[in-house]
């Protein structure tokens, strides 16, 4: 649990996860801890190869601290990645340079015994110490948000080996053997949420579930695979951490964006690039907070263009509770710069 | 024009382009000449690339054709590929095995100096010639649909060298220089104009615009760079054929399907797989004719599941005009078989 509950209380993001209109919205950016940054690629060459720097505390630790050293952000978010779990659940994982993550494919529910939840806390005990390292050395106004991959979103990882573009593997089996990818999806859920809440335990004052690849699939296999084990997910959560704030982000949902916080009960969701704000204002911010959706590749254009459509997402967003965000990670090519003058924007705005 | 008018007002796929509610959807498939067919293979291995089968009348209007001879689909689309406009324009374009279109890159509007449009009937008389071919050799029954890229997605190709996932070139491009963007965009509008209005002339009897990444762009961008675009070239196409029925599909638009009929004047809108058909009935249907939405995925399970999302998709369609087509094209992995089942079950079903 966070040792800090009374300051807790009063930090901007924690008040907007909780419904409060705010006079100016709080800011974070997804993956502000990154490549973008040349003190994040020092460190990174210092650690012995991607998964190192995710399991060593103090170097995750300082990487995620790093955007705070520059930026007024008003949330950290715990550097790891998504396919620690599939890791820690006995899946081979490998990082190789410049093709992001590489896994063994599980591909039936016969290939599902290599799967275990024996060592699961043992081998992410590392994330949990980062964890607590961040909740002793953030500034007090800073939310510490944990985070992990929707089970549907971590399973086309694990399906898939990696990346995927269009997830073919992850369909065929969901499609044609839902039994069997069920319980792919059930041990998932089951593991993603005992690591969030050993991350709440560790100190993280608020979780947020990346369903990556939630706008990939016809209706009911949404409804079917990112809708109801995210819900699980959730009551699981909430029996432990009645309390906790809790953001969805079904990237790509679309027109399933509507409804998505009062079915799962998450507090807030987090709106990919394409949504619509004035159907969102309507459609989503009337069951919540809502948090978005600057395209990240406007980070890169920077000036003028930046400034209109940052302007555009806060008058749309106004109206309710919001926290500023892109609509997916900062990438790479993004300027420091251009993250300064953003942040700077939003903080100085006024409704 | 085409030389049937009598006959071509009783084809069922016509009739629904028309906004007739039917006793059972006409049905195509989008790339239904393709890999997955072994006598394509078998073409596509006789021609020196694939560039060359598609600049080749008597082999692409084989492969269109090929189709027709296994399943009885209500329409055949022109065999050709939506980078051949840029080729016409001047810019390089070549065919690597496993690879997808590579060009050139073009990303500011000092290099617009490249293309022209003096030679562009001049490259693309195949593909017009081919269209006479089939016009000629179709049953009667069945619709000839013609067919280009719209000019966003187009533009993507274009700028960012071939296929991507990020599309982070023509975004920064369209973000940051609109008014540079904009000259690609109308130059590309005035070509797919003409592109399109030669392959009516040649006996296209319906156009299918493809706008296949629509869906990657934030709403004020989506009006901009896939509306008016697509909105002009409509307009171009209606002032030499007025009566001409155009589909549009702007993929993974998701809210944004709403009003795009509307907005754009196309007589029916091909949905992507991801779109919530009870939704779609009201906001999309109410405007005319919708198409789709089969994940291609399904179509490789076969069987059971996929007779049960296609009978859905019948149901949740029967109320206004309806042509069964998939979300996306057929994928190389889909059996022919699968084929023909789905297409015997389209024929066969009673509303």
């Amino acid at each position: 649990m966070s040792s800090r509950p009374s300051t807790s209380q009063k930090k901007l993001l924690l008040r907007a996860l909780q419904g409060e209109r705010l006079p100016r919205p709080p800011i974070w950016l997804m993956r502000q801890a990154g490549r973008y940054l040349p003190e994040y690629r020092a460190v990174r060459a210092k650690a012995n190869g991607f998964l190192e720097l995710c399991y060593t505390p103090e170097l995750a630790a300082e990487v995620t601290l790093q955007p705070l050293r520059r930026y007024a952000l008003d949330a950290a978010i715990l550097f790891a990645d998504l396919p620690l779990v599939a890791d820690a659940l006995g899946q081979k994982l490998d990082y190789r340079e410049g093709e992001g993550p590489v896994l063994e494919p599980i591909r039936s529910s016969g290939e599902l015994q290599r799967l275990s939840q024996v060592r699961l806390h043992e081998r992410l005990a590392p994330v949990y110490e980062t964890v607590g390292l961040l909740a002793r050395r953030l500034p007090p106004e800073v939310t510490l948000i944990g985070f992990a991959g929707a089970p549907w979103t971590l399973a086309t990882y694990m399906v898939e080996g990696g990346g995927s573009a269009d997830h073919a593997f992850t369909k065929r089996w969901a499609f044609g053997d839902p039994d069997g990818f069920q319980q792919l999806i059930d041990l998932l859920v089951e593991a993603i949420s005992a690591y969030l809440s050993r991350q709440v335990e560790a100190g993280a004052e608020a979780v947020q579930l990346f369903d990556s690849w939630a706008g990939v699939l016809p209706e009911p296999a949404f409804r079917r695979w990112c809708i109801e084990p995210v819900t699980a997910i959730v009551k699981h959560l909430r029996t432990k951490h009645p309390q906790l704030p809790i953001i969805g982000f079904p990237r790509g949902a679309g027109l399933l964006y509507a409804g998505y916080a009062g079915a799962t009960g998450v507090d807030a969701v987090s709106l990919d690039s394409t949504v619509p704000l004035g159907w969102a204002t309507t459609a989503v911010q009337c069951d919540g907070c809502v948090q978005g959706n600057l395209d990240p590749q406007m980070l890169v254009v920077g000036g003028r263009a930046m400034a209109t459509e940052t302007a555009r997402i806060l008058r749309q967003l106004a109206g309710g509770p919001h926290i500023f965000n892109l609509g997916h990670g900062i990438v790479p090519q993004t300027p420091p710069e251009h993250v300064a003058a953003l942040v700077e924007q939003v903080r100085t705005w006024q409704a």
